[in-house]
């Protein structure tokens, strides 16, 4: 059995994996040369609770996660114990190529139970869904998922710009959807780290304010005469299209 | 505006077409030779209703259809009006191209209903049903098919593999869908003139007897942990694919 290692970095990232899931942290590499306040916290965290501590050269550090943004540490930690504490950085650096779904605002528990069945099926491992003015994660919801609720993170937030945001500032492709768009979804390729896709309330569809924050607004065609699809069906349409497209490119391992 | 020349033919077909639906038909064109039992009965239905027919040579019908399997009789139709009576021979005739739903037993009315109207979505022109054993159309179907029981056919039979062997054997591809089939759906690149998916009950898939009917059973890969999606959902993925391949194909126009 292969012991698969997991970095994550950045001083934001390591506090609050220390001080959350200190348990899940293997080691520690911190830079050898002067360290501030919270490279320092982080170190004398680490020794009251014995972790093992790495001091290196930053170069070291670098080619440890292929990057020079690491900000002084990266630690190796073991997969996350249920009941963690959602960390968007962390799900960024620990997710090979992920595919997302950002529900915008869904007001129908079915509707969301059915959602969250479907992007566990395409293998979502992130869905990211509006708190306010929108259902919440009721035991229809639960039922409704057929277990769906297993195996991924459902983060809840009113800040989805910000982290729509964040994501494609990682390279993530983040495409809207709505039935006015002249896109075809199916015309996407995408030749990034990962994909998301927003989808958004029944009738009303994602809001313009959040259109205007991804990289693409796309439709699924209609060729016969409904107004749209279910937005669950629809989810499942796009992100089995985008999930095939990122194998085929092998993005996803 | 383009007048779309439609043809149907063959003695079966044409006899149900004058019984059924006269007031459709354009021009009848029979053989000039000896004239059997039923197409003496087409001829003069045709004088007492005052269709124009044309006697011709067998060679110029074959030429008019691309085909010689017209056993004499050859309509040119307006398209259907509302009312008319199915008929799967009138269907596959005037049809180009067909992308078809065959549902083998479906129990939830809000399942139908989706199904409905995400294989109108994906342009769908029949749903073909198994009438036993099976929810009907009721209104709350037609609710949830939010408008999809327009513009196309819905035949409820309890002949499924009669109507699949048929399909097969006027080349249109038929697929079946199973979660522990070892062939990935999107595998799948038809050459044929049209494509049907089957899909069955919630839990208990299509019958042995009836995979065994199909060209191909195939799968919808599942990457998560959920046991299956939703039969509305694995629809839409499956149609949606097809419609895209049969496209490219340029086989749908």
């Amino acid at each position: 059995m292969v012991n698969e290692k997991i970095y994550i970095y950045g001083i934001h990232t390591c506090l609050s994996q220390i001080e959350n899931n200190p348990e899940n942290i293997n080691k520690i590499y911190i830079k050898n040369s002067s360290l501030n306040k919270n490279l320092q916290n982080i170190l004398d965290i680490a020794k009251q609770r014995d972790i093992i501590v790495s001091q290196c050269e930053k170069t070291s550090m670098d080619a440890l996660i292929l990057s020079n943004k690491h900000q002084g540490v990266v630690m190796e930690i073991s997969k996350r114990s249920k009941g963690h504490k959602f960390s968007l950085d962390y799900y960024i650096q620990t997710q090979s190529s992920p595919l997302i779904l950002i529900i915008d605002s869904i007001q129908d528990p079915r509707n969301l139970g059915s959602c969250i069945r479907t992007a566990n099926a395409a293998g979502v491992t992130l869905i990211i869904k509006r708190k306010s003015n929108s259902c919440s994660i009721t035991p229809l919801v639960s039922k409704t998922s057929s277990g769906g609720m297993q195996n991924l993170d459902i983060y809840e937030t009113n800040e989805i710009t910000k982290i729509v945001q964040k994501l494609r500032a990682n390279n993530i492709l983040v495409i809207g959807t709505d039935d006015s768009s002249d896109k075809d979804i199916f015309s996407v390729t995408p030749s990034h780290n990962g994909a998301a896709i927003v989808v958004g309330s029944e009738g009303e569809g994602i809001r313009k304010s959040l259109q205007n924050e991804c990289d693409l607004v796309c439709k699924i065609p209609l060729y016969g005469t409904v107004d749209c699809l279910n937005v669950s069906v629809a989810a499942g349409i796009a992100l089995y299209h985008l999930r095939g497209k990122l194998e085929k490119s092998r993005i996803v391992k």
